[in-house]
């Protein structure tokens, strides 16, 4: 029962677990933060939009409300148990909770997380190395150009897995069907081709090691937004913190195409 | 020649053809206009998030530009045989060309259009009784509701093909292969299940008859903007006049999923 999404978002919400959220709530799909003033709404949904390998949409939350659907009627300010403030694109504040901060002008956009995937790669016995190591996954800024939308315009952050080399195709057949949370990778491989220089230096997350029999694997991921915000330079943003997302009522499997 | 859509889109710009564009260009995608000022431009965007198969999203063009990329670099001031211009929710004007009507702040939507399905039914050797009579497709109001998003809201306009009892299944089949451009119907038989009282006399568009061995048949219309900006009376509102549509370059078959 404490598996259960709304149990263990009861824990976020008190401010007992702070904690990143992968391998949590297997079988549910897990969701990134984006909280923005209007003002930046109809730009950023359009990026979403043009990106959605990215940036692929849950749910927007409309300015004046703040309850979401994804996660059952859960308030958007307490539902993550970690969150990040920018401010004219510096990282300013960490904290537990956003009451303090809300703005009836908030518009609340969720985005799919590759967490979500990785519950049938487990369940295809393919192992998640950052999950067995009870890491957080390793996340990097790319060369990779995202399409712009007004201001909104830079490259794509990506997570990676190290794979083993026999089970690549498996992996990307597997994940291109999950089209909603990332779908199939956008690099394999290489990592200098799409301009990670140091693969033992993520910017973001923590590093897995890629062993000998391995090939990491990269998929785009809902860091993205935060990346570009720091380029960028909204006035305000709040995001999760990365890892530590959003558990959602929604099943994996109901995410399958 | 004659019939690429760039050839034609010449006698659209110089107002030489200003008529209804069902079964034209046959293999390229058709597609819906939606011109709001920005004020209205996030609400807009996520209603059709919202609503794919009203409002399948095939383009958005910024405030501030007015090329398209789906009819390569037209402007979309001219690339439609007849628009109509919506003021405070009331049809104001029809007219061939918005040029001198401009605004720096206008925000384009392009939507997918049910005529680009007719092509693979036609392919399939299904009749479009209203391609045959060189009619308009009919097009209605129902009851069935959308999902609102902020100012927008209100019921979907569909539009209505006479099929055979003995191929509707196969139409069912084919159409759900174009979620780009409305997809399955929404709707078979009984018009009065979703608030159709007189067939015999449509909202917008041409009545079309249904024969004895014939089923009505129903899909989600890119006319429901118009339908709703009717209630929700945005100051401005520019589309296209139902069935006179944008033809684009976009073939048909990269639509099909």
């Amino acid at each position: 029962m404490s598996n259960l999404p709304k149990n263990f978002r009861q824990k976020i919400h008190k401010g007992v677990f702070t904690s990143q959220t992968a391998g949590l709530c297997p079988g549910y799909a897990q969701g990134n933060l984006v909280v923005l003033p209007r003002e930046y709404a109809f730009e950023f949904l359009l990026f979403a939009q043009r990106n959605p390998k990215a940036c692929p949409l849950l749910e927007v939350v409309e300015s004046g409300k703040f309850l979401t659907r994804t996660a059952s009627g859960e308030s958007v300010t307490t539902a993550i148990p970690k969150y990040r403030v920018y401010r004219e694109g510096v990282l300013d504040q960490e904290m537990s909770s956003i009451d303090h901060l809300w703005q009836d002008d908030f518009v609340t956009f969720i985005l799919g997380c590759s967490f979500t995937f990785e519950s049938a790669l487990v369940d295809e016995n393919i192992l998640m190395r950052h999950i067995e190591d009870n890491k957080n996954v390793a996340m990097y800024e790319t060369t990779l150009p995202c399409r712009p939308a007004g201001i909104f315009k830079g490259t794509m952050v990506v997570s990676m897995r190290p794979i083993k080399y026999t089970e690549v195709m498996k992996v990307i057949k597997i994940t291109s069907h999950y089209s909603a949370v990332h779908g199939a990778p956008v690099h394999i491989g290489n990592p200098e081709a799409i301009g990670i220089y140091d693969l033992k230096h993520p910017d973001f997350g923590e590093f897995v090691e890629v062993k000998d029999d391995e090939v990491p694997v990269f998929w785009a991921c809902g860091v993205t937004p935060q990346a570009i915000a720091m380029k960028v330079k909204p006035s305000l943003m709040i995001s999760h913190a990365p890892g530590h997302m959003l558990i959602t009522d929604i099943a994996n499997f109901t995410l399958k195409e």
